[in-house]
This record gives structure tokens, C-alpha cells and sequence, in this order.
């Protein structure tokens, strides 16, 4: 497969981050693929190498964002979004629930209530999912932010995970959406301060997704054609 | 209520368009709305009227466009989105799936398969919906434009309609979503050369949506509150 | 509105329960149902009054049972369900999840992990269904049941409550179905140990559940009737 | 992978369907599925052999019947609906919309309108689900029975075909559920009288539902565990 991670990587650079994250978020991302893929790393510095070319070759994008939404272009935006609708599989983390494709793919404001400095148990609701496969019915984050409902989404296709927080909220944690060809999974965990992304069943649940999102199919334009009738089925 | 009805208002201009509907496809809708409501009529001449202030004293949008779609400024469309995650109403008639706002709200394409001059019979596939009571189990429009599948849109909450074509065709052609707080639905037919919004069926329907739309409960601004721990329940 | 409340009755016939439901839970909820109504009551000792013609014009069912689910006669689970698919209103409290009926209406095993003695806090997860109208963004019962996931049950059509509970469980505590015309509403809280009916919240739901849960349209009969073509539609 | 056949036979002993399905339909289905499987053929002369624990071991069960749906005994039918919430698929064909099993999973009527002797034009109305792949976007039945809404059936997860009738009517033709860990797949086409089971895109939906029912996780039993509380996750 070809897969992009989208990191900002604004976090990243800084001191406090390094012992965390001493290759960035993506480096850590990278790292938790399993497989033999062609991942292309992009971050806020190169984000104009995300071109239509690259992502109609693009199977699954991954997309990390928080401090920078605002610096992505909106045409770079619109272009995820569109390889999307053609059936690019799309995996949004943690704070890319406020990133313009993840907003424009969903049509809400996704906005939720957080904290910092929580703790999270993650409850599988939909045991037959193939992203839930192979983990337990709950796991533990010890350090986690707190993101919690009313979460401003679209139903989704399925709530796959739900999110006990120790400070008393409930969040929809992974959740999944169909547009147009391109499967999206929007998954919670994953802030910069923690650990997160080196976690076995955070790092089972990213490469089931990635399997999951793959396109089943793909077109290369979207139109609306004049069509000639068809006639009754002949017998 | 409060209601506004939005057609673009160019084909209304043409002479042909006059012996079907005199005072505009806009007339004809407000002549079909029952009730004693508050009705305000916009077309592109004085669409910058559609603003904030407006919408967030606004029950119910109608929206009607087809050829001037790229006329309608893109914060407009954006001012209408916000509204509808805010807990407006929001009606699409027809050439309306491309519409700015309808496509900014559900985040697909919004493309489907089109043809003049074609028949259709509507069936009712939700006969529980609010929105289908009072109907038969179908009615006809002798005349009315295909519009057939695949219709690129997310998957609907219901799918009130379906359509058949004497060309061949199938279509899901009355669909509610929900965004935000904000009720939302999409019905095919309305072809500005035809006298559907005469049609009593069609203006049932009409009437329907509208009561279905109303808001249930309104916010005045969306954001993401950093919010104190709660703590467990106290028994 | 004709409404009837099935109330097994076991345990209310206790001692110890006589402090908290003197009059039985069924005489708790008929209180807590305000408006005019024509509620009839029904425990396990008058079951048999519960046939296709007292269901026949009825606009909603309340089901509250626990340890006497076997004792419910197939029959009348059946009545019940066929009633609910030709449009009455059907709302299934706490561990009604195991009733006849409602399993019968998902056809899931409806199985659940439970602890007596816990607290719960109810939040809202969809703020625009007219079951949440009024309520805060959430409120909490100091004493309650835990009800914990996996809860075994179909896709709902909304999610409108989720429960957080001290324990370290989440729950999806009142969940919406539409089956045939009749709407369905389970909603977790109501142990038989605790004054849950008397909380303002509670019986905010329980009204809203059943003004939403009142058919929209009703059928007599379900069948599959040979149909003659109808051929195209004449323009 | 290990499946069921289960067709009951009766039509297929008759001398006028002979020529059309001389192995009976379930010769046809099992010539249809490709790959190297352990195919079980059971009719209504074997039912008995339907058992817990042949179940238990099934990937996958088809099941065709017609005339003889009311023969089929309540425990077999209950064990085949566990055995789905168990994990295993379940694809129903053509009349078993009025089986047992799937009436009992469903928890609707499943009623519909009929008539012999039309033709029907399937639609892909869901391009990126598994079951659609390598299907062209229509494919014609020059013979096949109609089969109308309203379909009484709850919301599927997914409406992968629609079908367009001569006669004027539309179908949900091809619709998808989740019942606990199982998949379950209904498609309408499959009259007896009709040589359907020989037509490659119908051959391509059957093998594509297969692997797509395939279960993804199992369980041996379904039970209300009483769960000892979790406490605070520990940071």
C-alpha cells in the first residue's frame, strides 16, 4: 500500500516533545506500521508536496494536526477531501478532528469539551468491526487528554470504541464515516504529551484501520453525466 | 415560524418559464406553504440578505438553484452551514443537491446521473417518517427530470423516497440527514419546466418537511470548552 | 393518548420495596406520566389482558420487567411485537433489555454486563432528538444499576444517552429502533432498589419517549399482496 | 471456509423445474461459488442435520426457501438465528425474506408486493461496499419475479443494490444488517422459474457475500456477566 502521514509537526520541534517523540509523532507512526508499505512522511514544511497526483496513488492518509490547522491551505485541504470522495481511505487522530478535511468531509463543527491530564479506558462497542479485531473488550490509557460529548458529528457508520474518562465524560473514541468511495476513521487517543502511539493496542488499532480503509474501489473524476434512457429490460 | 425560501431566480426570468410559474418557482412555493407563517423570499438579486443575523432567527431554509450554484459567494453558503449546525432547517429541492451549502454539509459530491423529459413515480420507503404522512404509497409526475444512482451522497438517517423512471432508473429521491442540531432534507423533484410545485403530493411533502425541520433545539455558538473534571458521582 | 404499563410486579410485592415504590413501580410511572391520558396498568397476574385488540388502540407501551421475563407467554410477547410493527409505541425500561418483546423486535441476545450498587451520570450524545429536549448535557443518579458494554444489540437509529458510571464502565443507556411503524425506545435506569422514577430527569425522558414513540401512521395487517403492474407512467 | 446450502428442496423435485435447475437450486448455488471450500447441501429432508454444532463450525450459511417456510421447526430456526449472533453470515436469498430465520433476526414482517413474470435492472447504490466489487454499475434479470416496497424491513446497514422493475415498481434488492458478531446479507433475485443462479453478476454478488460474511470474530455463549467495578484508570 501507499500511505501518507500527515504530521503538523509544530509540537514536535520542540525540547520538552524529544523525549517523547524524539523522530515527531510521525516518526513514532511510522514506526507502528506493520508490513511492507510505501509511507511518504509530510509535515507542515513540505505540506505542498500533498498534490491531486500523489493521492490518486494514495491508498491511506494519515492525518495529525492541532496547532496548525489554520496553516493549512485550503486547496490542500480540498484535494484530501476530494481523494477521499474517490476512495482514498483517510485516518484522522486525536486533535485532527478540528482539521479542515476531517470538517469538510463531515460537515460539522466536530467540536467536543477536553482537559489535559486524564485518564481513559477504551470499551469496544462494536466487537465484530475489523478495527476492533484482536483486541481486548477494554484497555487502559493511564495519560490521556479528556475529550469529551457532546462530540458535534454526523452519526456515524459505527461507534467502534467508546471512551471512559476517570474526570467523569464519555466520548465516542473511534468512530467510522462513508464519502463517497473513501472510507474515514476518526480515532481519539493520541495527545503529544503522552506516550500514546508506542501503545500495543493503540498500535493494533492503527494498522487495523489502515487495513480497513483501504479503497475497494476508485474513480478518477466526479461528474454528473446527461444519460441516454435505458428502456425496459428486455425478456 | 420563520421561514425563508432562497431560489436563484435566472430560468424564473425567461419568457418560456412564465406560463408555468408567473410569480417565479419561489412564488409557487410560497403559495404552496400552509399556515400562518413568516415567510421571506431571497433570490440571487438580493442574496447578500442572507446573513447570520437572519438565519439565527430563521426556522426553516428552502432552497431552489441549478444554474447559478458558483454565483452564491462561498461565505454565504458558509453563514447557511453554520446555521444549520445551529439548529436550523434546512430543505433542498432539486438542482439544489449541487447547491454550495447542501454540498458543504454533507461533504460529498453530491454528482448523480440526469436527463430531461423523463416520467417518475415516487414511492414511499419510510412510511413511519413524519415526512411521508398523508401520502400514498406512491404518486406520479408525468413529467419530471431523471435523476438516477449513483447519487454520491453520505449515508442518509432515512430514506423517505425512492423514485422510478420510465427510462430506467432508480433514485433515492427524499433523504433526511442530520447536522449538528440541524435537520436536513434533500427531495429530487422540482425541474423548472414542469408544474411540480402545483402537484398536491409534492406540496404535502413540502409542508411536512417544513413541520419536521423546525428546530428542536438551538445553540447560538459552537466551540470546544476546556472543562473541569467532574469527578465521580456522589451516592 | 391510550398508554398501558406493563409492570411484571415481583419484587414490588416485597417488603423492603414498600419504602420505595409503596405503590409499585407502575404506580410511580403512571404518576410520573403527566398530560390526559387513558393509562391502563398491567402486572404479571393480569398478563392475559393484554391482547390484539386492547393493542390494537393502544398509542404506547411501557415494559418493565426483571425476574419473570419466562413467565411472559410467547403469545403475548408476540401480540406485542406485531403490534409494535403496525405502529404503537413501544418503551423498554432498565431490564426490559431482556424481555420477550424487545428481544424479539431486535433479534439480538440483548446481553449486557450489570453490578448492582453503582452511581451513573447520563450525558446526551444527541441534543437535537426530541427524547433530550429539556434536559441538561447530563445529570446524574447517585444510585443505579451498572448496565455495561458490550451491550448486544442492532445498529440503533440514534444513541440520544450515554451512561458514564463510577465503576469504570460506559453504557449506551437510552438507544432508539424503528421496527415495521412502530417506534422503540430502551432507556437503562429504573432498578427496582432505587427511587429512579421520582428523579425530574427521568420522568422528562419518559414523557418525551412517549410523545415521540405516538405512530405516525398505523396498518392493520401485515401481508404480501400479488400486485398488477402498474407500466409506465403517462406523461 | 465451512458452509451451509440450505434450500428446501420442494420446488426442485417437480418435473417443469428440471430443466432449468437439474441438481436442484442448491446444485446451482454450489457450482456458483468459487475457491475451495467445505460445502454442506441440507434440504428440507435433512433439516434435523441444522444443529448447534454443526453451526458452530459454519463460516457462512445460504438459505433459500419459498413454499415451505412454516415446515421448518421453531428450534432450528432459533439455533440458526443464535449461531448468526454467534458470528456466523447468514445470506438470505429471494423468498427467504419470509424465512424464519431471518424474520426472526429481523424483527419486521418482512413483507413486500409480488409478481411473476417481470424483468429487473439491479443498481449499485453502495460503489465501495465489498459485496459490489467488480459489479458494472447495472446489471439486467430479463426474467425475474418483482418484488416491491415498502419493503418491511428496519434501516439495513447498508443498501448495496436497487431494482427497477418493468411492471413500475422499485427494491430494495440487495441490503445488509448486523446481528451481534454475525453478518447477514439479504438479495432479492432467485425465482425458481428463472435460470438467475447461472447469471455471472449474480454468480460475482453471491461469491462477493461470502467472503464478506465471513465472521471477523466469534463467541461460544451469550450471558449477563456480573462484573466486579473497574475502578479509576491508574495514571
Amino acid at each position: 500500500m501507499n500511505i501518507i502521514i500527515y504530521n503538523e509537526g509544530i509540537h514536535d520541534k520542540q525540547d520538552w516533545m524529544k523525549p517523547i517523540y524524539p523522530d515527531g509523532i510521525h516518526g513514532a507512526i511510522k514506526q507502528a506500521i506493520k508490513g511492507e508499505h510505501n509511507i511518504t512522511v509530510v509535515t507542515l514544511d513540505n505540506i505542498t508536496d500533498i498534490t491531486c497526483e500523489l493521492l490518486a496513488d494514495t491508498d491511506v492518509m494519515i492525518w495529525w494536526g492541532h496547532a496548525a490547522h489554520h496553516l493549512v491551505p485550503d486547496e490542500i485541504s480540498t484535494v484530501v477531501t476530494e481523494a477521499v470522495q474517490k476512495g482514498m481511505g483517510f485516518i484522522a487522530l486525536h486533535s485532527a478532528h478540528m482539521s479542515k478535511p476531517l470538517r469538510q468531509l463531515l460537515g460539522t463543527s466536530c467540536t467536543l469539551k477536553w482537559r489535559d491530564d486524564d485518564s481513559e479506558r477504551i470499551w469496544v462497542t462494536a466487537p465484530a468491526h475489523p478495527i476492533a479485531q484482536g483486541l481486548p473488550e477494554y484497555f487502559e490509557l493511564p495519560e490521556e487528554e479528556m475529550y469529551g460529548e457532546y462530540f458535534d458529528i454526523p452519526k456515524p457508520d459505527d461507534v467502534v470504541f467508546m471512551g471512559w474518562f476517570n474526570g467523569g465524560e464519555v466520548f465516542r473514541s473511534g468512530v467510522t464515516f462513508t464519502r463517497g468511495l473513501g472510507k474515514i476513521f476518526y480515532f481519539q487517543p493520541g495527545h503529544e504529551a503522552y506516550p500514546i502511539y508506542y501503545n500495543e493496542n493503540i498500535i493494533k488499532v492503527i494498522n487495523n484501520a489502515i487495513a480497513w480503509a483501504k479503497p475497494t474501489a476508485r474513480i478518477s473524476g466526479q461528474d454528473c453525466p446527461n444519460y441516454a434512457p435505458l428502456g425496459a429490460v428486455k425478456a
